[in-house]
């Protein structure tokens, strides 16, 4: 079954990169998938994951499986390291796959701005490992609140502060004031859940920032009478274990906190400047790789970069942003592109058909806009539920995950709250958090 | 809600400890259980974990929430590190909490036999992290074979070694046959997973030495119409990275295989010696704690040691297995004897009585002793399944497992297929296999 003639050798199993191999099912090519992962995670629940409703499992697909009904597709469990650009090959840790056509899709990790030592202290949420870690530290903060006789630490341990008004810092946040609200209000002898405190810093001065003003409004409203505390227009100066230090104008707060997620910042993948130094190509502050209008590389027509990994000036002159259905539709569009040109046609660039953003913050609360329409609350949370369940429904046999989660959004259970990894009767995450963040607060306060 | 009564600590929330929790739901004590995990474990199904058929959480459950309607419990993350008998206290990490009567059930942990240097290459199965360990390295190693063109290294990552022929084992490597034979056979382009060798070692002269010889006999012909090779009477020599050195009588043969998997020994809870230093009790050889005819510690009415931990002298003299009936019997038989200490009633002496045993190997094949009746094939299969089903069914609300796991069997789908962890993409999770598995062969060969 397998074609010598075209080889397309596809880097990243994310919505751009399987979309771009299932889109060639049928095209008179090889197809190579290469991951250094051997699942696709649907990125959108993984905070479902971090906060105990979802396992792992029931929100990613192993490549192979997805790609198994499709005979010219071979995917292979690679870390690619760089690009030999002028010989046409892939460089992964000790061997050399050649292509054809390339398509580079990567997508982003998460950025400290430049304090990653933040990272340590502040888990971002951008993979499995990273929502079982943040799963593990909120389960373990009530697990040693309640351990705790010193009533100043157990507020400690009952602080959660998630640094980021975008969609996943909302998400978290308001699973957070659910938890303690709901899940865990009757679990406890010797603390009270529900008197978390759950406070989410952002440092424009509304959260969602590029949603429009109502919707903004409406969404920190819902957060707020979840329970949560909302700090627009304080930036993060430092964060240590413990504690985060805040600044709006000559204003300093320090926050003592044992969980501190970090929802703010996203960078590209580096393998977007590796390719942008091999190929001549551009990239942007973010790191992200400047493309043409059909999604191909300057000077380069065999190498496509899409998804959160590329740089693509939409209608009004601005980068599209980093959304699925941005990764999808260049999926799409790309693997159309391929199959033309392997049968000699060309296609018209690439245009970004925007269905609309939504964002949600828990039950019966979200907000949507779909061009001139603003949405939110039980409306905006229905349309979000259905746009996710379709997807998830479509992704295999996967009607057993719509009901667990069905389940666990109307019984408010969450099953899932394993506590899994090293530390976890130490109490302490990173050594000796109460030290350094005393540290911090006599420093900064 | 809280009584200063009597105050019964009880080490462990496995069957033994969780038991003895919820017998004492209605008695006048204050019920304090320490876990250092957050979660119950069915360790009957830890191996569908670490074969990627049920999630982890499907087979766990947050101790406080299977707790949670009980008042008088209170649940807390600690790790027992001691015990001070004299004043009646439990040492944790940097506190001590007394009690009243003591609980101690810790159960059992792996042994290597004296060679614990062999754990690195050859993993136990013995809680979440273990079976995820399991799962990443056998999925791992269908990936790494696919990357590679040595056809002899393609031959040392598909082949499988399960060290131990009791129950563990067996299921290992049935499932190990499962996924190759029907789970993988489709997925792969360049290796044929149905060829991958899963041999089964086992010192004793068969299988299930415990059990009868004709359900031995049966177990190993199902295993083998599976397609896994049983070596028995075959001692394990040595492990190294890639390599287990075996021995029969003068015979010695080096089996090259990329995963290597323990089922083999048991050793008791190191808390078990130490309790025995503190109380003055004896341990036997595996390290369990003698305890007299109501699971209590010699001249300490007020220990009970139970479960996995507890060297009890079953009618015919021998110890009772490390079973779960026999954890959970004894774990009832506690409660009602505290309860009615608490009364100024006694008991009669703790009777185990036997059900039977029962092992798995695969999709009806199964054998079972109840008595004189010994079942195999499809029969034993249901049995076992029943059994299982309605354990993990009472457990909360896990109807939904149920429907799961039955998909997961009929289907032959495997869909929590997830490699997670630190090694994904290198090939070889301790370093330089190759080097070290040829060393060895040198030696050994």
């Amino acid at each position: 079954m397998h074609t010598t003639a075209h080889r397309v050798v596809i880097i990243g199993g994310g919505f751009a990169g399987l979309n771009v191999a299932k889109g060639l099912k049928r095209a008179p090519a090889e197809v190579v998938m290469l991951d250094r992962r051997n699942h696709h995670v649907f990125q959108p629940l993984l905070y479902q994951v971090a906060t105990g409703a979802l396992s792992p499992a029931n929100i990613s697909a192993p490549l192979r499986a997805v790609l198994s009904g499709q005979p010219n597709a071979t995917v292979l469990m690679e870390e690619v390291v760089d690009f030999d650009v002028a010989n046409r090959a892939v460089l992964t840790k000790g061997r050399s796959i050649p292509y054809d056509t390339l398509v580079v899709a990567a997508g982003a990790g998460t950025s400290y701005f430049g304090h990653d030592e933040w990272a340590a202290h502040a888990p971002p949420l951008k993979n499995i490992e990273d929502a079982i870690e943040i799963r593990r530290r909120v389960l373990n903060a009530f697990e040693q609140a309640e351990r705790e006789s010193d009533p100043e630490r157990v507020r400690e341990w009952l602080t959660f502060v998630v640094v980021g008004g975008g969609p996943t810092g909302l998400e978290l946040a308001g699973a957070l004031c659910e938890i303690s609200r709901f899940t865990l209000c009757k679990e406890f002898r010797r603390i009270d859940p529900t008197q978390a405190r759950v406070i989410l810093v952002e440092a424009a001065p509304r959260v969602l920032p590029p949603y429009p003003e109502d919707l903004s409004a409406k969404a920190r409203q819902a957060l707020e009478e979840m329970g949560a505390e909302v700090r627009t227009g304080w930036a993060v100066e430092e964060i240590r274990s413990g504690a985060v230090a805040l600044k709006r104008g000559d204003e300093c707060e320090t926050l003592l906190a044992r969980t501190i997620l970090w929802g703010a910042g996203v960078k590209a993948s580096p393998l977007g400047k590796k390719l942008a130094a091999a190929a001549g190509a551009e990239t942007d502050r973010g790191g992200r790789v400047v493309v043409t209008s059909d999604c191909s590389l300057p000077g380069h027509p065999e190498i496509f970069v899409l998804g959160d990994l590329a740089h693509f000036k939409g209608a009004d002159g601005q980068p599209l942003p980093g959304l699925a259905p941005v990764a999808m539709q260049q999926g799409h569009y790309v693997a159309a592109r391929i199959a033309a040109r392997l049968k000699g046609r060309e296609l018209k660039p690439f245009k970004y058909f925007d269905k609309g953003s939504m964002a949600t913050i828990g039950r019966r609360a979200a907000v949507a806009q779909m061009g001139r329409l603003h949405l939110s609350g039980t409306v905006a949370w229905l349309a979000w539920l259905f746009i996710h369940l379709m997807y998830i429904v479509s992704f295999g046999n996967r009607v057993l995950v719509l009901i667990q989660w069905g389940w666990s959004y109307f019984t408010r259970g969450r099953s899932a709250r394993l506590i899994t990894g090293r530390w976890e009767a130490e109490g302490q995450a990173p050594p000796t958090p109460a030290a350094s963040s005393r540290r911090l607060h006599a420093v900064v306060a």
